[in-house]
Protein backbone atom coordinates (compact mmCIF):
# COMPACT_ATOMS: atom_id res chain seq x y z
CA UNK A 1 0.00 0.00 0.00
CA UNK A 2 1.29 3.26 -1.30
CA UNK A 3 0.39 6.03 0.40
CA UNK A 4 0.76 9.88 -0.52
CA UNK A 5 2.16 11.42 2.26
CA UNK A 6 5.21 10.58 4.45
CA UNK A 7 3.32 12.29 7.37
CA UNK A 8 0.56 9.77 6.97
CA UNK A 9 2.71 6.91 6.01
CA UNK A 10 4.61 7.51 9.50
CA UNK A 11 1.16 7.40 11.68
CA UNK A 12 0.01 4.68 9.80
CA UNK A 13 3.11 2.69 10.62
CA UNK A 14 3.24 3.59 14.26
CA UNK A 15 -0.60 2.80 14.67
CA UNK A 16 0.30 -0.46 13.36
CA UNK A 17 2.87 -1.52 16.00
CA UNK A 18 -0.81 -1.73 18.47
CA UNK A 19 -1.80 -5.48 19.01
CA UNK A 20 -4.53 -6.51 16.68
CA UNK A 21 -4.32 -3.55 14.46
CA UNK A 22 -3.13 -4.28 11.03
CA UNK A 23 -2.15 -1.48 8.05
CA UNK A 24 -5.43 -1.43 6.86
CA UNK A 25 -6.93 -0.62 10.19
CA UNK A 26 -4.58 1.50 11.05
CA UNK A 27 -5.32 3.87 7.83
CA UNK A 28 -8.66 3.87 8.78
CA UNK A 29 -8.02 5.02 12.35
CA UNK A 30 -5.64 7.84 10.68
CA UNK A 31 -7.82 8.70 8.08
CA UNK A 32 -10.53 9.23 10.38
CA UNK A 33 -8.40 11.76 13.09
CA UNK A 34 -7.28 13.30 9.84
CA UNK A 35 -10.56 14.49 10.04
CA UNK A 36 -11.16 15.44 13.97
CA UNK A 37 -9.93 18.84 15.03
CA UNK A 38 -6.43 19.38 15.84
CA UNK A 39 -7.06 19.84 19.64
CA UNK A 40 -8.79 16.37 19.56
CA UNK A 41 -5.97 14.84 18.14
CA UNK A 42 -3.26 16.73 20.54
CA UNK A 43 -6.16 15.61 23.56
CA UNK A 44 -5.38 11.73 22.62
CA UNK A 45 -1.26 12.31 21.98
CA UNK A 46 -1.45 13.79 25.46
CA UNK A 47 -3.14 11.31 26.71
CA UNK A 48 -1.10 8.98 26.47
CA UNK A 49 2.24 10.69 27.21
CA UNK A 50 0.66 11.73 30.27
CA UNK A 51 -0.54 8.22 30.97
CA UNK A 52 2.96 6.59 30.36
CA UNK A 53 5.19 9.14 32.41
CA UNK A 54 2.69 9.90 35.13
CA UNK A 55 1.42 6.54 36.06
CA UNK A 56 2.57 4.66 39.12
CA UNK A 57 2.85 1.22 40.60
CA UNK A 58 1.57 0.94 43.57
CA UNK A 59 4.31 0.50 45.99
CA UNK A 60 2.42 -2.27 48.30
CA UNK A 61 0.11 -4.80 45.62
CA UNK A 62 2.12 -3.66 42.16
CA UNK A 63 -1.66 -2.24 41.05
CA UNK A 64 -1.96 0.88 38.73
CA UNK A 65 -1.67 3.64 40.50
CA UNK A 66 -1.72 7.61 40.43
CA UNK A 67 0.28 8.23 44.07
CA UNK A 68 2.82 5.38 45.91
CA UNK A 69 -0.12 3.70 47.39
CA UNK A 70 -3.28 2.92 44.94
CA UNK A 71 -6.91 4.12 45.78
CA UNK A 72 -7.73 -0.04 46.94
CA UNK A 73 -5.12 -0.18 49.26
CA UNK A 74 -5.76 3.22 51.25
CA UNK A 75 -9.48 2.78 51.13
CA UNK A 76 -10.23 1.79 54.54
CA UNK A 77 -13.64 0.49 53.68
CA UNK A 78 -12.21 -2.77 52.20
CA UNK A 79 -10.46 -5.40 54.43
CA UNK A 80 -6.71 -4.74 54.23
CA UNK A 81 -6.54 -8.74 55.83
CA UNK A 82 -7.53 -10.51 52.41
CA UNK A 83 -5.52 -10.44 49.32
CA UNK A 84 -6.23 -11.31 46.18
CA UNK A 85 -2.95 -12.70 44.42
CA UNK A 86 -3.97 -12.15 40.32
CA UNK A 87 -1.46 -12.20 37.58
CA UNK A 88 -1.60 -8.87 35.89
CA UNK A 89 -3.81 -5.43 36.13
CA UNK A 90 -6.25 -6.38 33.98
CA UNK A 91 -6.89 -9.26 36.63
CA UNK A 92 -7.41 -6.30 39.04
CA UNK A 93 -10.16 -5.21 36.50
CA UNK A 94 -12.01 -8.05 36.05
CA UNK A 95 -12.60 -8.87 39.34
CA UNK A 96 -13.13 -5.44 40.51
CA UNK A 97 -15.84 -5.27 37.66
CA UNK A 98 -17.68 -8.40 39.55
CA UNK A 99 -18.73 -5.68 42.63
CA UNK A 100 -17.85 -9.17 44.66
CA UNK A 101 -14.56 -8.78 46.44
CA UNK A 102 -14.14 -6.26 48.70
CA UNK A 103 -10.38 -6.98 50.00
CA UNK A 104 -7.18 -5.87 48.23
CA UNK A 105 -4.90 -7.18 45.92
CA UNK A 106 -1.37 -8.37 44.82
CA UNK A 107 -0.05 -8.14 41.38
CA UNK A 108 2.13 -11.21 40.66
CA UNK A 109 3.21 -9.40 37.19
CA UNK A 110 3.13 -12.81 35.50
CA UNK A 111 3.41 -16.59 36.66
CA UNK A 112 6.28 -18.59 36.87
CA UNK A 113 6.98 -20.77 33.59
CA UNK A 114 10.27 -21.83 33.51
CA UNK A 115 9.79 -22.33 29.97
CA UNK A 116 9.79 -18.98 29.12
CA UNK A 117 12.68 -17.89 31.75
CA UNK A 118 9.91 -16.74 34.38
CA UNK A 119 11.09 -17.48 37.78
CA UNK A 120 9.80 -16.16 41.46
CA UNK A 121 12.62 -13.71 40.93
CA UNK A 122 11.06 -12.08 37.89
CA UNK A 123 7.77 -11.87 40.21
CA UNK A 124 6.91 -9.95 43.30
CA UNK A 125 6.68 -12.92 44.77
CA UNK A 126 9.09 -11.41 47.39
CA UNK A 127 7.36 -8.39 48.10
CA UNK A 128 4.25 -10.90 48.84
CA UNK A 129 5.61 -12.99 51.45
CA UNK A 130 7.04 -10.06 52.98
CA UNK A 131 3.53 -7.91 53.32
CA UNK A 132 2.08 -11.42 54.29
CA UNK A 133 4.71 -11.83 57.25
CA UNK A 134 4.50 -7.73 58.72
CA UNK A 135 0.74 -7.39 58.09
CA UNK A 136 -2.24 -8.78 60.10
CA UNK A 137 -2.91 -11.30 56.94
CA UNK A 138 -6.05 -13.68 57.28
CA UNK A 139 -6.86 -15.15 53.68
CA UNK A 140 -4.63 -15.28 50.58
CA UNK A 141 -6.83 -16.00 47.50
CA UNK A 142 -5.56 -17.07 44.51
CA UNK A 143 -6.97 -15.95 41.50
CA UNK A 144 -4.73 -17.13 38.72
CA UNK A 145 -5.52 -18.86 35.41
CA UNK A 146 -5.81 -22.63 35.71
CA UNK A 147 -3.35 -23.85 34.05
CA UNK A 148 0.10 -25.83 34.94
CA UNK A 149 2.02 -22.02 35.36
CA UNK A 150 -0.84 -20.97 37.33
CA UNK A 151 -0.86 -24.46 39.33
CA UNK A 152 3.23 -23.86 40.32
CA UNK A 153 3.15 -20.35 41.14
CA UNK A 154 0.31 -21.29 43.43
CA UNK A 155 2.31 -24.32 44.55
CA UNK A 156 5.82 -22.20 45.30
CA UNK A 157 3.96 -19.59 46.82
CA UNK A 158 2.07 -22.07 49.58
CA UNK A 159 5.45 -23.74 49.89
CA UNK A 160 7.44 -20.84 50.47
CA UNK A 161 4.64 -19.25 52.84
CA UNK A 162 4.77 -22.70 55.15
CA UNK A 163 1.63 -24.58 57.09
CA UNK A 164 -0.61 -22.57 59.35
CA UNK A 165 0.46 -18.67 58.68
CA UNK A 166 -3.06 -17.82 57.29
CA UNK A 167 -5.46 -19.50 55.21
CA UNK A 168 -4.80 -19.88 51.40
CA UNK A 169 -7.46 -20.58 49.10
CA UNK A 170 -8.11 -20.17 45.15
CA UNK A 171 -11.08 -19.33 43.28
CA UNK A 172 -13.46 -22.47 42.05
CA UNK A 173 -12.79 -24.19 38.97
CA UNK A 174 -15.95 -25.32 37.01
CA UNK A 175 -18.16 -25.58 34.44
CA UNK A 176 -18.53 -21.74 33.21
CA UNK A 177 -22.51 -19.86 33.76
CA UNK A 178 -23.72 -20.40 30.46
CA UNK A 179 -21.44 -23.42 29.10
CA UNK A 180 -22.95 -26.34 28.21
CA UNK A 181 -22.16 -29.66 29.91
CA UNK A 182 -21.21 -31.68 26.62
CA UNK A 183 -18.57 -28.74 25.55
CA UNK A 184 -16.75 -28.50 28.92
CA UNK A 185 -13.15 -30.18 28.59
CA UNK A 186 -12.15 -33.50 30.97
CA UNK A 187 -9.73 -31.28 33.19
CA UNK A 188 -12.58 -28.63 33.97
CA UNK A 189 -15.38 -31.40 34.39
CA UNK A 190 -12.90 -33.23 36.81
CA UNK A 191 -12.02 -30.55 38.42
CA UNK A 192 -16.07 -29.29 38.94
CA UNK A 193 -16.86 -33.14 40.15
CA UNK A 194 -13.86 -33.33 42.82
CA UNK A 195 -15.40 -29.97 44.27
CA UNK A 196 -19.00 -30.36 43.98
CA UNK A 197 -20.98 -28.11 46.36
CA UNK A 198 -24.00 -29.12 48.68
CA UNK A 199 -26.64 -27.80 46.91
CA UNK A 200 -28.07 -25.75 50.02
CA UNK A 201 -24.53 -24.20 49.81
CA UNK A 202 -24.49 -23.33 46.35
CA UNK A 203 -28.22 -21.70 46.21
CA UNK A 204 -27.55 -19.62 49.53
CA UNK B 1 -15.37 -0.82 34.23
CA UNK B 2 -13.53 0.63 37.21
CA UNK B 3 -10.19 1.84 36.59
CA UNK B 4 -7.54 2.12 38.86
CA UNK B 5 -6.13 5.33 37.86
CA UNK B 6 -7.48 8.32 36.22
CA UNK B 7 -4.70 8.29 33.73
CA UNK B 8 -5.29 5.18 32.83
CA UNK B 9 -9.17 6.14 32.78
CA UNK B 10 -8.14 9.15 30.69
CA UNK B 11 -6.24 7.19 27.85
CA UNK B 12 -8.66 4.38 27.87
CA UNK B 13 -11.57 7.03 27.27
CA UNK B 14 -9.91 9.17 24.25
CA UNK B 15 -8.74 5.75 22.50
CA UNK B 16 -12.02 4.53 22.75
CA UNK B 17 -13.61 7.52 20.69
CA UNK B 18 -11.78 6.03 17.69
CA UNK B 19 -14.18 4.06 15.15
CA UNK B 20 -14.64 0.51 15.67
CA UNK B 21 -12.58 0.75 19.25
CA UNK B 22 -14.53 -0.38 22.21
CA UNK B 23 -13.99 0.24 25.86
CA UNK B 24 -12.14 -3.36 26.38
CA UNK B 25 -10.03 -2.62 23.29
CA UNK B 26 -8.84 -0.06 24.30
CA UNK B 27 -7.78 -0.57 27.41
CA UNK B 28 -5.94 -3.45 25.72
CA UNK B 29 -3.83 -1.02 24.05
CA UNK B 30 -3.19 1.29 26.76
CA UNK B 31 -1.95 -1.67 28.59
CA UNK B 32 0.06 -2.49 26.08
CA UNK B 33 1.70 0.69 25.96
CA UNK B 34 2.15 0.75 29.38
CA UNK B 35 4.24 -1.63 29.01
CA UNK B 36 6.64 -0.07 26.25
CA UNK B 37 9.29 2.65 26.71
CA UNK B 38 8.49 5.73 27.19
CA UNK B 39 10.16 6.24 23.63
CA UNK B 40 7.95 3.84 21.99
CA UNK B 41 4.77 5.65 22.82
CA UNK B 42 6.30 9.96 22.45
CA UNK B 43 6.72 8.41 18.77
CA UNK B 44 3.18 7.57 18.54
CA UNK B 45 1.58 10.66 19.86
CA UNK B 46 4.31 12.57 17.98
CA UNK B 47 3.28 11.19 14.66
CA UNK B 48 -0.15 11.62 15.37
CA UNK B 49 -0.06 14.83 16.58
CA UNK B 50 2.51 15.98 13.69
CA UNK B 51 0.52 14.26 10.97
CA UNK B 52 -2.91 16.60 12.37
CA UNK B 53 -0.93 19.43 12.32
CA UNK B 54 1.49 19.59 9.27
CA UNK B 55 -0.56 17.53 6.73
CA UNK B 56 -1.68 19.41 3.76
CA UNK B 57 -4.38 18.81 1.26
CA UNK B 58 -3.12 19.16 -2.77
CA UNK B 59 -4.09 22.65 -4.03
CA UNK B 60 -4.91 20.70 -7.46
CA UNK B 61 -6.27 17.55 -6.96
CA UNK B 62 -7.04 17.40 -2.83
CA UNK B 63 -5.31 14.72 -2.27
CA UNK B 64 -3.23 14.62 0.98
CA UNK B 65 0.39 15.52 0.19
CA UNK B 66 3.19 17.17 2.61
CA UNK B 67 3.80 19.86 0.14
CA UNK B 68 1.27 22.11 -1.32
CA UNK B 69 1.27 20.58 -4.33
CA UNK B 70 1.21 16.28 -4.34
CA UNK B 71 3.62 13.55 -5.61
CA UNK B 72 1.35 12.38 -7.86
CA UNK B 73 -0.16 15.93 -9.41
CA UNK B 74 4.17 16.72 -9.79
CA UNK B 75 5.23 13.39 -11.03
CA UNK B 76 6.07 14.02 -14.81
CA UNK B 77 5.67 10.70 -15.55
CA UNK B 78 2.17 10.35 -15.28
CA UNK B 79 -0.51 11.45 -17.63
CA UNK B 80 -1.82 15.13 -16.57
CA UNK B 81 -4.32 14.87 -19.15
CA UNK B 82 -6.09 12.27 -17.45
CA UNK B 83 -8.12 12.89 -14.31
CA UNK B 84 -9.70 10.05 -11.93
CA UNK B 85 -12.69 11.58 -10.14
CA UNK B 86 -12.82 9.93 -7.00
CA UNK B 87 -15.04 10.34 -3.55
CA UNK B 88 -12.16 10.68 -0.98
CA UNK B 89 -8.53 9.73 -0.18
CA UNK B 90 -9.24 6.13 0.47
CA UNK B 91 -10.26 5.65 -3.02
CA UNK B 92 -7.08 7.25 -4.74
CA UNK B 93 -5.09 4.41 -2.32
CA UNK B 94 -6.88 1.91 -3.30
CA UNK B 95 -6.58 2.43 -7.03
CA UNK B 96 -2.70 3.50 -6.36
CA UNK B 97 -2.52 -0.42 -4.95
CA UNK B 98 -3.84 -1.37 -8.31
CA UNK B 99 -1.18 -0.12 -10.68
CA UNK B 100 -3.04 0.35 -13.21
CA UNK B 101 -3.99 3.96 -13.55
CA UNK B 102 -1.04 6.20 -14.71
CA UNK B 103 -3.00 9.74 -14.75
CA UNK B 104 -3.94 12.38 -12.25
CA UNK B 105 -6.96 12.40 -9.40
CA UNK B 106 -9.17 15.00 -7.98
CA UNK B 107 -10.80 14.52 -4.62
CA UNK B 108 -14.07 15.75 -4.49
CA UNK B 109 -14.14 15.22 -0.68
CA UNK B 110 -17.64 13.47 -0.81
CA UNK B 111 -20.56 13.11 -3.28
CA UNK B 112 -24.20 14.59 -3.82
CA UNK B 113 -26.74 13.50 -1.43
CA UNK B 114 -29.54 15.92 -0.78
CA UNK B 115 -31.08 14.05 2.03
CA UNK B 116 -27.52 14.27 3.97
CA UNK B 117 -27.38 18.12 2.94
CA UNK B 118 -24.60 17.62 0.41
CA UNK B 119 -24.53 19.52 -2.71
CA UNK B 120 -22.41 20.39 -5.34
CA UNK B 121 -20.81 23.65 -2.94
CA UNK B 122 -19.99 21.41 -0.06
CA UNK B 123 -17.47 19.40 -2.73
CA UNK B 124 -14.51 20.41 -4.94
CA UNK B 125 -16.80 20.27 -7.83
CA UNK B 126 -15.89 24.06 -9.26
CA UNK B 127 -11.90 23.52 -8.57
CA UNK B 128 -12.47 20.31 -11.06
CA UNK B 129 -14.66 22.20 -13.26
CA UNK B 130 -11.98 24.71 -13.32
CA UNK B 131 -9.06 22.46 -13.85
CA UNK B 132 -10.78 21.34 -16.99
CA UNK B 133 -11.11 25.00 -18.47
CA UNK B 134 -7.85 25.73 -18.10
CA UNK B 135 -5.61 22.41 -18.22
CA UNK B 136 -5.23 20.25 -21.41
CA UNK B 137 -7.54 17.49 -20.43
CA UNK B 138 -8.15 14.58 -22.86
CA UNK B 139 -10.30 12.25 -20.34
CA UNK B 140 -12.32 12.33 -17.25
CA UNK B 141 -12.85 8.98 -15.35
CA UNK B 142 -15.20 8.50 -12.61
CA UNK B 143 -14.28 6.21 -10.24
CA UNK B 144 -17.44 6.88 -7.84
CA UNK B 145 -19.16 4.16 -5.64
CA UNK B 146 -22.47 2.43 -7.33
CA UNK B 147 -25.09 3.47 -5.78
CA UNK B 148 -27.61 6.76 -6.37
CA UNK B 149 -25.15 9.55 -5.02
CA UNK B 150 -22.58 8.74 -7.29
CA UNK B 151 -24.53 8.50 -10.03
CA UNK B 152 -26.36 12.03 -9.43
CA UNK B 153 -22.93 13.48 -9.00
CA UNK B 154 -21.77 12.24 -12.20
CA UNK B 155 -24.62 12.73 -14.24
CA UNK B 156 -24.19 17.15 -12.28
CA UNK B 157 -20.54 16.90 -13.13
CA UNK B 158 -21.82 16.01 -16.60
CA UNK B 159 -24.20 18.13 -16.91
CA UNK B 160 -22.13 21.44 -16.00
CA UNK B 161 -19.19 20.46 -18.03
CA UNK B 162 -21.29 20.50 -21.65
CA UNK B 163 -20.42 18.08 -24.40
CA UNK B 164 -17.48 18.22 -26.25
CA UNK B 165 -14.85 19.09 -23.53
CA UNK B 166 -13.38 16.18 -23.71
CA UNK B 167 -13.68 12.27 -23.28
CA UNK B 168 -16.11 10.52 -19.85
CA UNK B 169 -16.16 8.13 -18.85
CA UNK B 170 -16.96 5.63 -15.38
CA UNK B 171 -15.12 2.70 -14.34
CA UNK B 172 -16.87 -0.57 -15.24
CA UNK B 173 -19.76 -2.21 -13.30
CA UNK B 174 -19.94 -5.76 -12.99
CA UNK B 175 -19.38 -9.23 -11.17
CA UNK B 176 -16.52 -8.27 -9.12
CA UNK B 177 -13.73 -11.43 -9.88
CA UNK B 178 -14.25 -14.61 -7.51
CA UNK B 179 -18.07 -13.59 -7.23
CA UNK B 180 -20.76 -16.31 -8.31
CA UNK B 181 -23.13 -15.05 -10.67
CA UNK B 182 -26.03 -16.70 -8.81
CA UNK B 183 -24.95 -14.36 -5.84
CA UNK B 184 -24.68 -10.77 -7.79
CA UNK B 185 -27.78 -8.81 -7.84
CA UNK B 186 -30.00 -7.79 -10.34
CA UNK B 187 -28.41 -4.15 -10.74
CA UNK B 188 -25.17 -5.38 -11.02
CA UNK B 189 -25.81 -8.75 -13.24
CA UNK B 190 -28.04 -6.05 -15.54
CA UNK B 191 -25.34 -3.88 -15.79
CA UNK B 192 -22.89 -6.70 -16.62
CA UNK B 193 -25.15 -8.02 -19.02
CA UNK B 194 -25.58 -4.48 -21.00
CA UNK B 195 -21.93 -3.66 -21.32
CA UNK B 196 -21.55 -6.75 -22.51
CA UNK B 197 -17.55 -7.03 -24.12
CA UNK B 198 -16.19 -8.33 -27.06
CA UNK B 199 -14.03 -12.00 -25.87
CA UNK B 200 -11.40 -10.42 -27.87
CA UNK B 201 -11.17 -6.95 -25.79
CA UNK B 202 -11.84 -8.99 -22.66
CA UNK B 203 -8.68 -11.11 -22.95
CA UNK B 204 -6.54 -8.74 -24.68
Amino acid sequence: MQLPSSLLENAVAEFSKLPGVGKKTALRLVLHLLKKEVGDVNRLADALTKMRQEIQFCKRCFNISDGEICSICTNTMRQQNTICVVENIRDVIAIESTQQFNGVYHVLGGVISPLDGVGPEQLNVESLIARIEEEQIDEIIFALSPNIQGDTTIYYIQKRLGAGKCKVTTIARGVAFGGELEYADEMTLARSLQNRLPVQQYVK
